[in-house]
Parts: structure tokens; sequence; C-alpha cells
């Protein structure tokens, strides 16, 4: 296909402005203006009309996290934030993230958050601040915060919606090149950015994004904070440097803990057995390799080329075939020959864990406890996504005695603040057995005592619930690593709380004993004064001193 | 605009089988070509691509409840049923429903969905079976099982994924036409049906649909089994005629308990108080009124001629103001200006509850207990959509005791049988303080005791925590609603509970009486024996006796 033949789509689908009014408008059906013969069925067919994705995030904006005011504030900060780590570490750039959070009117307020990235080459502006489903990371198998494409343009469609303000970007490349501004809508009828204002600026940064939405929301100190966000995200990032600016003109600045960026992921391919038959077929459709056992052995990880053999003699078919050629039949061979064949589990350098270490130092700077632990996982596998699990664990100190488990949840080292139920984590902890670790726990509650779990899924697909990526969906293998981890915590919790008992035991025996001790002496000293030593007649004696001194 | 020129927009929207093959490959950016000066940006802009709605669902098939294989199997029927038993009701025909599920490998099965709706007129069979976001319910505010234009093709794309087998669909709209048979794929890199068969065929219906999609699953009895939701949706549906064939080979038959058609939902007008100002900002620009007081009084509902003005008025706009012309200061003021505005709630018959007295029956046909009670609430209103909550309530009999209440939840008369603990019903009764009606509860956890509780909430738009349409987000009017249902139950079954109690107490009271008579009897015999009436003497004798009597 000759390249020049794209040029025209490229361009139609970003709006400018003066064109938007006229176009927005969706076709109307004509249903009026139908036959008085026509069935039911061409009644209806007169309503059916194609949504835009757009149209159906602005609708069920609670899937993309705007539900209410308070969190609408929470997810705008959470997906500039991740936009703004995934950039810097993808370009090897310590970050230093500034979050601004100004409050216009009692329910309107402007969210800023200023990176040292890469930046944003010009083009390519609109489009990521200003359309659903459009990004980089999608297609990439490799740890990364974003993922869908969705985040960023949402909370800035989000804003749009409640405060008719657009969102304003400004990026910057290189030092050599001008700083770019622009204000950005998005015209949800047709999924398209729709640019206001596209300016060169003068910018103090060599590189960096800066982006700024207003937007309708409710500042609240406390549980779901933004204060508790920007806490969590240090204990998960202990390499960023982070400025929060307050609604209150409130300041925190976090110097990194750590100068050294976490290791980069790698990008793998994708695995064998997490491939299905759909998909197989697809990429034999469009593999540019000319023979199968060629497409199998590069197309995928784990499989060498004598592997690759192996599974074509299997599926009875020839090494040589096209996979272009491959029809349905062949496909499903193919597709059983390779869930039949033993493979080595997916690389797993796509993933950067926290690491115990970093985890453990994290929950001691937030919680004064008398026992901490953590363990890191080995990798694991769901549907063919490398993940693995990290789980610690606080207890005793200043965390509250009488309360149910304090539970923070990360994926892709990113706080989840809301949905804890719906949470495969959570599950997860509802499913151990506290009580064998000498923890109370009601059936079907979370355990309760001076006890706070965090637990980290790092994979390069996180299954979250929903777009808003709040809660990992109940995936079995998740759930069961998850376990595991908690378990082992658990057993080492309980070797602490045991010895702690044992230990209070032996105080408690030795109270006992030093309080009776002064009334054994008074007997004693009765015993001595008696003339005939009756061994009856002493312990009696013994026996009534020390019942009176119990009264 | 003129009409022409849609027409072949329409018709590239289908993709025939002989085009796939070139079409589907997406477009690869020329990563490999960029020039060794470039900054990371630029390499990171190489990157960058559209995702089309249908591979963002197929990657993130749990969003739309295909993350195992026995809830594909229940997600794929419900889909299908859900689309029957609206449209069979949108057209005020009975409905007639068979589903059939047949076995054709281990893990490998065809569920089949036939109705006696009006059928889907030829055109737009593919788009509604091969098209994600494609639908009629979406922008009416009515109450319907199916509002997103998305659930029947992603049941189709997963069939595909997991066998490569097409979704078959045979459907005719009335008895002077033929009927249509197709075969259709989902080209997901584009989101566009792929036909691959297109026959009229013989069919012995008159109108109807009906639908074959082969797919990977997994059948078993038991808790969230097919049976289950077949019991579910006849206690939702009373009016309902259904037919289940199992891979088993059994048949289980339901006749209708009501031969008549629910009260047929009425569709509404956006109601002023849950429309943001973006919202208002877009219907201002695509309204045909020429005046803004008309905008008001026409495109809303319960907005009166004399409350437009008295709006226009706090706006301080004009009532003749062209509704195109109004820029963002004017739209902020207007928005504003609405809200202070008291307006009555919007109308209801936009609803379609089941009922208390249907409600009782269906619970009292599926379980055995001693008492039964079932409320109605009247509707209310989350961000501008009406919704009515059900909440019935069964206690005692063959329920079992040691176990945490039994919740049934449906939405629009659909069981929800997953994710129940992240839905807005469950976290109702988790909040609901049981011990105030005589009912056990743990921290955090559900409460106990031999108690079914099934909640119904229908509405214009149920906001769903994913597109699986598996549980209600946590809107604080739901949850409030909910909990005056559940307290209303509660109440109830307290006096029930209290009721039972006193009786018991009598009983125990008259039981212990009986068992120590005799022995009084016996002491009064001897007391008659007595010569001399001492009362302390007696009294010691009857104690004594009745003493003797307990050991």
């Amino acid at each position: 296909m000759p390249p020049k033949k794209k040029a025209p789509a490229k361009k139609s689908s970003v709006t400018h402005v003066t064109k938007q009014a006229k176009d927005s408008k969706p076709p109307v059906p004509p249903e009026k203006s139908r036959p008085e013969s026509a069935t039911e069925a061409d009644r209806m067919a007169t309503k059916q009309r194609e949504i835009s994705v757009s149209e159906f995030f602005l609708k069920n904006r609670h899937l993309l996290g705007f539900d209410n005011a308070k969190k609408a504030l929470l997810t705008t900060i959470k997906e500039a934030v991740d936009n703004s780590l995934d950039a810097c570490e993808e370009a090897k750039i310590l970050p230093e993230i500034l979050i601004e959070v100004k409050q216009l009117q009692e329910d309107r307020f402007v969210v800023v958050v200023e990176d040292n990235g890469p930046g944003v080459v010009r083009e390519q502006i609109p489009k990521i601040f200003g359309k659903l489903l459009y990004g980089s990371k999608f297609h990439s198998m490799k740890q990364s915060r974003g993922q869908q494409g969705i985040g960023i343009s949402a909370a800035g469609m989000y804003g749009q919606l409640t405060t008719g303000v657009s969102t304003k970007i400004t990026s910057r490349i290189s030092a050599k090149k001008p700083a770019h501004y622009f204000e950005i809508q998005i015209d949800t009828a047709r999924n398209v950015p729709t640019i206001l204002k596209d300016e060169i600026v003068d910018w103090k940064k060599p590189h960096g994004t800066r982006v700024a939405i207003e937007l309708e929301a409710k500042y609240q100190k406390g549980r779901h904070s933004v204060e508790d966000y920007v806490r969590q995200t240090i204990l998960a990032n202990p390499h960023v440097t982070l400025t929060y600016l307050s609604p209150l003109n409130e300041k925190e600045e976090y110097k990194p803990a750590s100068k050294q960026l976490p290791k980069a992921p790698r990008e793998i391919k994708p695995h064998p057995h997490g491939v299905e038959l759909g998909i197989l077929m697809k990429m034999l459709k469009s593999s540019t390799s000319r023979k199968v056992k060629a497409f199998l052995s590069r197309d995928f990880a784990r499989v060498s080329s004598r592997v690759a053999g192996a599974i074509c003699k299997a599926a009875e078919i020839s090494e040589n075939s096209w996979p272009k050629a491959i029809a349905h039949a062949e496909a499903d061979k193919l597709y059983r020959a390779i869930n039949a064949t033993k493979l080595m589990k997916p690389p797993t350098d796509c993933l950067s864990p926290i690491g115990e270490d970093a985890l453990l130092n994290g929950i001691k700077k937030n919680v004064e406890a008398t026992f901490y632990t953590a363990v890191t996982r080995p990798p694991s596998v769901y549907r063919g996504n490398p993940f693995q699990i990290e789980v610690a664990l606080a207890y005793g100190g200043k965390l509250p005695v009488d309360e149910l488990v304090d539970l923070i949840r990360f994926a892709n080292r990113v706080p989840l603040l809301y949905q804890q139920s719906a949470c495969a984590l959570t599950k997860s902890v509802l499913q151990t057995a506290w009580r064998n670790y000498a923890v109370e726990q009601s059936k079907g509650a979370l355990p309760s005592g001076p006890i706070l779990v965090a637990i980290h899924m790092a994979s390069v697909w996180v299954p979250f619930t929903s777009e808003s990526k709040e809660a990992v969906a109940s995936y079995p293998e998740i759930i069961h690593e998850t376990r595991l981890g908690l378990q082992e915590c658990g057993r080492r919790l309980e070797a602490f709380i045991r010895k702690g008992r044992r230990e209070a035991e032996a105080l408690r025996k030795k109270d006992y004993i030093k309080s009776y001790l002064p009334h054994i002496g008074i007997g004693l000293r009765e015993i001595l004064r008696f003339k005939d030593k009756d061994e009856k007649k002493i312990l009696d004696l013994l026996t009534d001193i020390l019942e009176r001194s119990r009264e």
C-alpha cells in the first residue's frame, strides 16, 4: 500500500475547532418517515446506532473512576502521574514530579502534573490527550503503569464534561527544540481530539510535560485522600522526587530514598501457552515468516527451532507450510499440539518488582509497629502473562488493636485506593486461614488485629476489573500466588506472636511467684517455730496463709 | 448533508471475507528507519497506535465476563437471553425462549438461544452480532436488560477467539418475509463484522431470532451454574415460557406463572439535575429549538414553560437567545441556575419493577422457609437517572442455620451471579445493622443465619462496575435506597423472630412447670401428712425435693 493513501485519513482524525459544531452532531435515523406497513423489526432497526467509545465512557464514567467528586480528583492525578513515571522510566530519567491542586470555587479545582520526562512530539499531543484508546503500551508486553490508552484522555474528558474547560498541555522534547502548548477537547461523538490552541511557548525545562485539567471535584483529607495516594506512591517508588502542593497551600517534598532507577523491564514476545486458537489464527495470517516452523520460533517466547519442529510434527503439519495458508482445522491441530508441548515458563525480565528491602523500608516509614516482614514471590504466569506477587506485613506498635486489618494494594507500583472488596488481592486475604497464624478472623470477613498488609502485583498485563484500574480480576493463579505470599508472612507473624505469648506467659508466672513469695516467707517463719514437724499441719497452714493472701 | 454521502461509509463498515486478510493487518510504524539524532520522544512516538475497541475487549475479556471457561458459558447464554427478552417485550410479545447447550468435546460447547421475538432486519444482523458498541438501547432512557451494545457481539468474539468458529444467526421478521441465515466473525483490528455466509433459509417460525455460538467452556452444576441462572431468571420474569436443554440432555420446562407482559417501560427525556455542564453545552449546540426557553422545556423532563422562564431569569439570559449561540460563561450560569431550581423528580413510568407479590411468589417457589416478606421501594434518582429498589427476604425452614446469608441480586430483571463483593447491593447488606433485627453479624462480614435475601434494582441506566454487568457501582443514593428496603424487611423479620422467641420462652416455661409439677405433687402429699404446719419446715422440704429432682 502506498503511504500516500493513509495521509488524508490521518488528518481527518483530528478536528479543528471551526468544523466541530457541524460535525459533532450524530446522524439521527429518520424514524418518523417509516411506512405504516413496517414490522416491529423495521421500527427497531431505525433506532440502531453505533456508539462512540467516548460516549460510552462518558455515560459509564464510573468505569473510569469518575463516579464521585472526591474520586474524580484522585483519578485525574493518578492518571497523569502514571504517565509521567512511565515516560521517565522508559527514557531512563530519574523522575521529578510536581503535583499541584488548586481550588477555584467550592466544587472546582485545577490539577497540574509536571514531569522532567522525555516529552511528547508535537503531532502526538492531541491524540494522546484527546482520544480514548490511543497509546503505546497496549500492544507491548512489559510491565508499565498505563496499559490501555484511556486514562489521561478520560480525565480531560471528565474535566470538559464538568467544567467545559479544555485540557492544557505543555511539552518539550529537547533543549534544541521549542516547547509546544496545546488546548484540547474531545469530540465525544467521534472520539477525536479538537484542537483549540496550538502555540510555541517559552518554557524553562529542557524536556518534560505539564498537563493541567480543570474539573468538578472535592478535596478531603483522610482515607482515600490525595495525601494517602502520594505517600503510597512514594512507598512503591522510592526512586521518585516528588513535590505536592495541596489546595490549602501545604507543600510536601519527598526526596528519593534511592538514586537508582528500578531495573528497566524488557519487552517480551507472547508465550504460546497463553495464546488462544483465534489469536493463533490471526498471528498466522499476519506473520511475515514464510514457514510455520520459523513462525513458531520467531513470533513466540520460549520456542526454540527444535521445539518448533516437534510441535509441527505433533500437529502433523509440514514445517515448511506457509503460515498464511494454514486453514481452520490445521490451526486447531497446531493449537492443540502447542498446548500439549512442555515449554519453559515465559521470561521474567519483563517484570520489575519493588523488592523485599525497598518494601520493608517503605512500610517502616509509614507505620510504627513492633514486627515487620516482606516476601517477594518468584514470578508466575496467568493466561500466558508473567506476574509476580510481593507481600509485606507490619504488626503491633501503634496499629489499632480492635480494627480489621489495614490493607494497602499496589499494581505495577501504582497504589489502588478504591474497590477493595472487588479485588483478587483482597479475596486472597479473605481466603487465607489467619487463625492458623494466631490472628482473629470472623467468617466472611478480613482478619482483625493490629496488622497492616501491603500487597503488590507486578505484571506485563494486570487484569483490572474495570478501566479505572482499581481492583485486580480474580484469576485463580493470581489468588493462589498471593495466598502463598500471605501464608509465608503469616507463618513469620505467628512465630513472633507465639514467642511474644511464651514470653508473656513466663513473665506472668514470674509475677505470680513474686506476689506470693512474701506470704510463703511468713508461712516459713511460722513453720520454723513449730515443735513437731507434722507434714499435714505444715501444708494446711501454708495453704491457709496463701488463701488469705489472695483475698 | 445529502444522504448519498453516507452510503459508501456505511458499506465500508462491513467487510466481506475475501477482502479480510489484506485489510485486517494493522499499520506498523516504520520504527527502524528513524534517524540517529532522534530524541526519546521521537522513538516513543513511533509506538503510539490507535487501539480498536474489539482488540481492547479481547485482551481485557474479563471485563466482559469471559475470565474463565465456566463463566464464559453463562455469560454467553445471559447476553443472548437478555437480547431475546428485551426484543420480545419491546414488541409486546409474550416471550418463549429456548436455551440449548450442547457439548462437542470436553472443553467445547455450542450455545443456542432461540426466541419468538420480532426478529432483526437483514441489514442490521451483521452489525448487531458482529460489532462492539452498536445498538439501540444506549441512548434510550428506559429500563432494559441490555444497554451497551456490547454483549452478544462480545460473546461471538469470544467464541471466535477460542474455537475459530463464526456466530450463526437465523432471523425472520414476518411470515410474509423469508428467514435469513448469517455466519459472522468480527474483524477485531477494525471492529467491523466479516460476513462469511448470507443466505435465505426455510424456518418454521413466523418471526424470531436464533443465535448459535461455539465456544471453549466448562459446564458445571451447583453455584453459579446455568441451572441457577435459569431459575433466577424465571423468578424475576414470571411471564416467560422457557425451555432449557442441558448438555446432559436434561430438559427443564417453565410455564409462565403470569400470562401478562410486565408494564412496558416508557422512554423519558433526561432530567435537568442529572446533566453536567459539558452535556448541557453539547445539547445547546445540537438543539433544534430556536430559543433557550423552548430548548429547556422541550429537551428535558419536568421543565414547564414557566419553570424554563424562571431558569432563564435566574441565569440572566434572555429567553429568546439562540441555544447554539450560548457561550461557555453563559452556559455555566444556566447550569448553576438549573441546579438552584427546585424541580419535580423525573417521571417513573420508565421503570418496570417486578412487584412485591411476584417477588414473593418467586422466592416461595425457590426456597422452603417459615417467614417471607418483600418490599418495593418508591422510585428514587441517582445522577438524574430514575431507579427503584425491591427487596425480598426468606427466613428459617430449610435454610441452613450456620451459614452467611444467601444473597441473590438482580438488575433490570437479570440475575447477577458473579462479583458479589464488588456490588453496591451487597455493600448495602453489609452496612445494615442486622443485630438490631435479632440477626447475627460479625464486623466486616455479611450477617449469618437461615436467611435468603433477594434484591432487585430497576433503572433506566444501571451503573455496572464493568461491561460484564455483574455488579452495581456504589452510588450513595443506590446504597441508601437499598438499605431502606433491607431495614424494612429487617424490622418485619425481627418482629417474627421476637414473636417466635416469646412463644418459645412461654413454651419453655410451660415445659419447666410441667416437669416439676409431679415433684411438687409428691411434696404436697408429704406436707399434708405433717402434724404441725411449720412454714419453714414445709419450705425446706419442698426445696429439698425439688433440688433432688434436678439431679
